[in-house]
């Protein structure tokens, strides 16, 4: 498999070819960068990275728990949430999974890697991608079902009462029910479209989350996974090596935690540019779906917008490899109102002169 | 699994309990401590650690291809050289492993979790748990044979000519070698005792390196390992996320591999303490195992030295987990001077007041 194409963020490509770093719309992370408490906490903690890492991510843990209001028993942290994605798989051993389509393409790899079936519920373009109550009828026989919530690539939020639906169905059927909330600190209501009030209701379901994103440090990688049944949770963290968080991920992990002012300001920023990107795009003639995230997918009617915005130093997600979706169809990240009137500028130049 | 007392270097419980850092001689890092180019690079490069690292490893491939004298495509890296264990195995899915006792304990911990029958073969004590010729008739029907070289907890080299036969006999069995050399650069003559220069002879070895330890990045997770099979690589790869090496472990390990004067004081200075310790542990009656590592095995008649060491903040590692061996045996780290004195002064204080 060719990862460069796989995914969104490889700025590396770019600039082995360019020589320069291009503008990234293709990675989902916030447009505010990473919180100056959190590079000052790092910067001061560095003789802290020569030891081991505490295998129980004890203080990560505690600051987790608070700011989810959450027992820490039910929390798992991992190398991002890529990590717990295939520890999970490695774990669960599931025989038979149902993925949305589209979806983040990682849950399909991980599910091969343990030589999963796959079943795939269609989402239509018509209906804005919505996952519908037809999904249930197709639970029947799976061991897991993951659900991203709201989904990459199309920002689109599932119904919560919908999602309990799924959930009671699962928890009949003996299945897990993976729901990714890896975006959902972007939402603006995120507290009431998360599932994280039900978990102790259903001891089948993980929720999935990620620092990785909300507080722009991909490059640190930390993620978790919550779930009230201890013994999955057991389970998935002897899946893998006890150091998976490294030190540093830990420490960035607590310091950012500390900043709820950069949480509401990304929620505000987000909903302004999503909505000032959409229009324009729109007026630029692209089909633009709605989404609830800090990203957009739209069909651009043209196969090779990303070539000619790559010229001019901008990456986009081509998202031809997503399933169920074709190569005129693009993601783009949400940004600051500078960069985007760069990118909408560039669209048009592309439009008018090819 | 209790991992707090699986392995060393848990600090984190004692500080917990104690509320400070103790004297640790649990975990085999570089008693130099990280580089500090190591640091100044780490903190120039932080506003790079907001972005996606690059899943290729591109220039810290270059950079540890020329280290090892290698082709740049037999490298693959992780997050540390515990997450590439684990990866293997999924990756390989053998049924069939053979293992030294005492050895690392992670290879057994991520055998199990595919599911792979396991067979030991028996270190002893009175030939100083060296690998010996008889291991050749253990090799018939495994998928998998793990060589931990220096072995941990032992610190004893495997004869490079039995290593060759080793390899030999597996490769005429379908059976992949895997050779861990995470402690190897600490040994004097260490080239000539590395298996690498036999890589491209042997499509079924895989040798397994860190710069957790060498390096005294513990905390940073870096480990990789090399294949000349670009099949089995790609497998391993494969059976995780693409993200798994974060931006400041690839930035540490290219500032890293600059520091060659570091390694060479680290060798010197490894040997002067090592042969330090074990005169003075024999005088004080311990049975002292010969080491060529960063660490000493020795059998001290008591089982409660442990406790008595932690009670004077000295943490030092119970092998009664290490199958093969029992409550007697303890390992500790060779580190600095003052510290070994400290230490030293420590078995002193207990021999004579208990």
């Amino acid at each position: 498999m060719d990862y460069v194409a796989e995914h969104g963020g490889d700025v590396y490509s770019y600039i082995e070819n360019k020589g320069l770093k291009p503008l990234d719309y293709s990675a989902n992370t916030n447009p505010l960068g990473m919180p100056e408490n959190v590079k000052k906490a790092l910067v001061e903690n560095i003789d802290n990275y020569g030891f081991y890492p505490d295998i129980h991510c004890r203080k990560l843990k505690q600051a987790v728990s608070v700011y989810e209001d959450t027992d820490p028993e039910y929390f798992l942290f991992g190398n991002g949430a890529a990590d717990i994605i295939f520890r999970l798989c490695y774990a669960l051993k599931p025989k038979a999974a149902l993925l949305l389509a589209p979806t983040f393409s990682e849950y399909e790899q991980a599910l091969l890697n343990v030589e999963c079936g796959i079943e795939y519920y269609n989402l239509n373009k018509d209906s804005n991608f919505t996952v519908e109550a037809d999904i249930l009828d197709k639970i029947g026989g799976k061991d897991i079902v993951f659900i991203c919530n709201p989904n990459n690539p199309t920002g689109m939020l599932t119904d919560k009462e919908l999602l309990v639906k799924i959930s009671e169905k699962c928890l009949n059927e003996n299945c897990y029910v993976v729901i990714d909330e890896c975006f959902m600190d972007f939402v603006r209501g995120h507290r009431e479209h998360s599932f994280i009030e039900y978990l102790e209701k259903f001891e089948n379901v993980i929720i999935l989350k990620a620092f990785t994103k909300i507080f722009a440090m991909a490059g640190l990688r930390l993620g978790y996974c919550l779930c009230c049944n201890k013994e999955t949770v057991s389970k998935i963290k002897k899946a893998e090596q006890p150091w998976s968080v490294s030190v540093p991920a830990q420490i960035a992990g607590i310091a950012a935690l500390g900043n709820r002012n950069y949480l509401t300001e990304t929620v505000r920023v987000i909903e302004k540019e999503r909505e000032y990107l959409t229009v324009n795009l729109r007026k630029a003639g692209f089909t633009v779906f709605e989404s609830h995230a800090n990203f957009i997918l739209f069909k651009a009617g043209v196969t090779d917008l990303y070539d000619r915005l790559y010229k001019r130093g901008i990456l986009v997600r081509k998202c031809g490899n997503f399933r169920g979706l074709d190569d005129t169809y693009y993601r783009i990240a949400v940004k600051c109102r500078e960069d985007n009137e760069r990118l909408l500028g560039a669209v048009r130049e592309v439009l008018d002169n090819g």
